[in-house]
């Protein structure tokens, strides 16, 4: 048969079947006139997005593709790969094939009827290489930094959105009973996450966690016993675990577990693109006193986030009001961190990528607004001993919040 | 305890225990002489290395850093974090810690003695953004395009690199003989591609695949049954599935397969940072006639390559060969995926990346060199109703080839 054919005639028929939900055309237009409009204010004439998850939020496909926006006019999607299920799963008009950046200059002036005289990229992510081929393409535009502005309306997500972060919250749910099931005195760390892993994907977990960054790898088996949640590695992260190799030096390790151990479960879930992140504690038998301590205060904290978590609060106020109530507490030395290591942020912005704006950060002062979602881990860090932590995906709303991990938050204990 | 005296004087320790293994010194050296001669070649006195499986490749460690390689003289390492695990993964003398990007200028100059004249950089993935940084932080310095350099000493790998690919596909081994175990009737192919995941991680797999791109996604759990297989989607490969949302539109979906149709599982595996790939036909029952001969043919396709498979053997005449022999098969239009959309490469080059050095492919006339490894793999491809395909990891000797993922190749049939 016919691939063509065979994508638009069947196509839609079996991904319905199982469940795909296609982004609606006024979700695209109301996400395209937030653009325009800073845009506008930018003296941005047109946006060529080239990055995957900004042209998925403004197209809704990730096939291989770069979209324009220009300033006036209809958007062009350009489909280098698939074109035939682009056009099902975008509802913008124009999706059309391009064969290679070749046809990109002659493809954007036809349907803007000129060059863009101001075009926005995504400076922050996009290759050199990409740049200085834009710039080839285009010798009558200036090009200019847009990353900003598309992170910026990024930040507030609509109901359809949160819905997607709901139900990845109720996949965590039934990973995180699965866990207590599954954990077994001698198990190593990464054959436990490996299992949630699976559990996670057979409930529609997409597998990858995706993060805005360069170098920066996302990944979901994040769980660390006794000492090497002790352990700092490269994530911006406030322990990074042993990992399974120096290529790999963070999140599970061939470790068996023991009882009586402190171990930290990080686990993110995808769900048609939108994540929810949450950590939960567990142990064989009781953990020990210190760890138990510890965790009542990175509850007490959690709490108290939750409490000025409404739109208005300032951010780093938030932040800052955790440092010192982590003081107040005693774990000025372990709180996010050992000394000189301790990361400076309590929550992260979530959506379709793990560092999406609010931070709950130093040095990032801004209100809260309805609509943001951020994930907020309070941790605790013993070198050498163990870590322990909470965390949650929350929603602001207009009266406060609403968690949209639901899950019980007392140790998981077999 | 102090996390500084705990990493220096119990890493090591925990981590010897549990197999890790790092770079020797002689390796690294090896490496960095190889790169100072085509930096000579090209008039570079500099190269800051930023990507971080280049920075592996040339430093043992993946913690968060920028590597400096002067033509003449010491490469200094500069760590954002984690310093003192940095210390111990690298053999490179000289590793100092780096706040921020604010004091790269400075330890560049002091460590150079002056600023670069002719820079490197990875311009192919490097961020728009971080190339101004660094054109502003060394005015003086000409920036050129270095990572073609990169990736070509990376293609040529030396024994010690070899042994982890070797290791992966013992563990891609365990992983199939398991998956014949675990297949049954009405699993979905999520679930089965969650279970091999979890059963390689197990067995020491690192959960996540590398490949050189801004935008491509790599993942293990390309599970295709009947129609999903016959999915072309955003990734250059002969089909991509249909995945489980329009934001993950490649790799398995929750379709739950059925008796008789082809089942194909193309698995990677990543030990150590080196990958090795592999894809096996399975079924449930007998699969259709058709489908067994397509196999067939892929199967002499795979064994005509090995027969040019040796040192001076032509890339590009390699993939042409094939074109020609799936014609003479009778599958010219199904060969490489459906008329239109058909791949240009029989094999990838692999190691760190999935597509690194050399591509058997259109366009990639240049001989094939002892310790080159790449992953080949002939698939056919019926919209509507599936593909078949088979793909193995070879690396080039002196006298001809050998299979680094040496599994039965016939149908799992269970």
């Amino acid at each position: 048969m016919n691939h063509e054919k065979w994508i638009r005639e069947e196509f839609r028929v079996i991904s319905n079947s199982l469940g795909f939900i296609y982004t609606p055309k006024e979700e695209i237009e109301a996400r395209h006139a937030m653009l325009r409009k800073k845009m506008d204010a930018e003296g941005m004439d047109a946006f060529l997005v080239a990055q995957k998850m900004d042209y998925f939020y403004l197209s809704g496909t990730a096939q291989d593709a770069l979209l324009l926006v220009p300033l006036d006019g209809k958007p062009l999607l350009m489909v280098k790969r698939e074109l035939e299920r682009a056009r099902i799963e975008s509802p913008l008009e124009d999706v059309v094939g391009m064969e290679s950046y070749r046809e990109l200059s002659s493809l954007v002036r036809e349907h803007m009827g000129r060059e863009p005289s101001v075009l926005g990229l995504e400076m922050d992510i996009l290759p050199a290489r990409d740049y200085f081929r834009f710039q080839s393409l285009f010798p009558g535009s200036r090009l200019v930094d847009g990353s900003q502005i598309i992170r910026d309306i990024r930040k507030i997500k609509s109901p359809f959105e949160i819905d997607f972060m709901r139900k990845a919250g109720d996949i965590g749910k039934k990973v995180y009973h699965e866990a207590k099931k599954i954990l077994k005195q001698g198990m190593s760390e990464i054959e436990f996450g490996g299992h949630l892993e699976a559990v996670a994907k057979a409930n529609g977990h997409e597998g990858l966690l995706r993060v805005r960054s360069f170098n920066y790898e996302a990944y979901s088996w994040h769980v660390l016993s006794g000492p090497t949640g002790g352990i700092v590695s490269q994530s911006d992260s406030p322990m990074g675990g042993l990992g399974l190799s120096p290529a790999f030096p963070v999140g599970a390790s061939l470790r068996r577990m023991k009882a009586h151990e402190p171990i930290l479960v990080d686990f993110g879930i995808c769900y048609h693109g939108y994540q929810a992140d949450e950590t939960r504690m567990f142990s064989i038998g009781k953990m020990d006193r210190k760890f138990i301590d510890a965790y009542k205060a990175c509850r007490e904290i959690h709490d108290a986030v939750l409490s000025e978590t409404h739109p208005g609060s300032d951010c780093e106020s938030i932040f800052i009001n955790t440092l010192k109530l982590a003081e107040k507490l005693g774990y000025k030395e372990s709180y996010l961190g050992p000394p000189g290591l301790q990361t400076r942020f309590i929550a992260h912005g979530i959506g379709l990528e793990l560092n999406e704006f609010p931070f709950l950060a130093q040095g990032h002062s801004y209100p809260l607004e309805e609509g943001m979602t951020f994930a907020m881990e309070p941790k605790i860090v013993f070198p050498g001993e163990g870590s322990v932590g909470v965390e949650n995906t929350v929603l602001v709303t207009v009266k406060g919040y609403e968690i949209l991990t639901p899950l019980e938050m007392d140790i998981f204990e077999v």
